[in-house]
């Protein structure tokens, strides 16, 4: 079966790149995992955060590309308006998701989930969510725009883990659990578990919560029971060491 | 006075930059170098080498920024047709350019002035050149569009020392000197002689020719009289050295 090429655009929203303060390196990342995936990157353009600039270029992208992805724009600061620009782009009510208001609840303290976080909760009405196993707040999915965050280390395993399945025919089992422990401790176990189970695929992601940091890990398999079996024993393992785990 | 600042656009042309292999660093570099200058970057875009793409991307620019940068798509093999392009998004005529022929003569030895490197002094009618003291090979100006090499060990130089004369009201007095000695040989005596000498600045350059490889020095300064001295002193110096120097 020949599978026919997609196209894309990507939609790089920052000052920051602008100015030449920071360089950008999510659109390399980006350009490359979607190239493997059979989706070609035909325009990047980088953007200034101004709500009509950024309209007018998710417009103009959505109806000329399969494919747009968007990054930056989506933390709890006053300049973070890439959610409501979206919303805006596509006349859509800009509202609280309310999986994504339970998943801050969940990771922030009460009185730690600001106006400013809560902020993080709010997009299109009809938003998919793009899970983020470093940081919580969630990106989404909304038409074919693919709304991600602008910090490489947050984007990168958002897009390995999550995005990536939504050009996938077969989307792969998970089990997905979280620790306090960090790489440095338990990296060496893991390693070995990854060695001896070469079916199941783990990825380690190091996360930061309020003032603590951990480890996010997201296992992967064909092979439901084996997964499950490597699942617990990484789960017992990280018990046993009082890594507090979750599964998340 | 104040001094109104200006606006830019800036166009990275290049299939090897969309697919990922390669990380573009060119517009970070210029962001910078032309914020310093009063002009600022208001959206980057990265497009393919096709023609019409070239268009398209120049003229909507051309007509919405104060200036417009294009990098890439300069050199002498067949996807390269960033000059051919610009000329046609302004329908002029596509022509060889009598100073950069020149330049190029006088670089390349006749067999190796091949048809594909005569190419590289073809450029729009009216256009002023940018010169280049890495590879010879010149960009130009046409209008309020920039064209610059994608090579970002040309282009730096390009833009240090001829693009920002353009956006400078006084265009400081200077002398070119090119040596087939490596910086590694002259690099002591050039730091002594910049040491001793502030009011003149002198810039380092590495060039390649043929299969030769030496360095292209530019110095500059308000003073013309201690500019003089300064560039008899580096001249004597790389004689002396059997440096082959020359005024370039």
């Amino acid at each position: 079966m020949i599978v026919k090429r997609k196209n894309s655009g990507i939609i790089i929203i920052g000052d920051e790149i602008l100015s030449g303060k920071t360089q950008d390196k999510n659109s390399r990342f980006l350009s490359k995992e979607l190239g493997k995936r059979g989706v070609d990157v035909l325009e990047i353009s980088v953007i200034p955060d101004i709500e009509d600039e950024i309209i007018k270029k998710v417009k103009s992208f959505s109806s000329n590309y399969d494919y747009v992805f968007t990054t930056g724009g989506i933390g709890p600061t006053h300049d973070d308006i890439t959610a409501l620009s979206v919303s805006r782009a596509f006349k859509l009510k800009y509202e609280q998701n309310k999986e994504a208001k339970k998943i801050l609840e969940k990771h922030y303290k009460k009185k730690e989930l600001t106006k400013a976080r809560q902020k993080m909760s709010f997009m299109p009405r009809g938003a998919t969510l793009i899970y983020n196993p470093v940081s919580a707040a969630p990106g989404f999915i909304i038409k074919n725009v693919y709304v991600l965050p602008g910090v490489p280390m947050i984007l990168k395993p958002m897009v390995l883990e999550y995005l990536t399945n939504y050009f996938t025919i077969n989307i792969l089992p998970q089990v997905r659990i979280s620790t306090k422990l960090s790489e440095g401790i338990i990296g060496e176990f893991i390693g070995q578990i990854q060695k001896n189970n070469k079916q199941v695929t783990i990825g380690s992601y190091p996360y930061f919560k309020n003032d603590n940091f951990g480890v996010s890990l997201i296992m992967k398999s064909e092979n439901r029971r084996i997964l499950d079996q490597v699942s617990k024993k990484v789960y017992s393992y990280l018990k046993k060491k009082s890594g507090n785990p979750k599964y998340f």
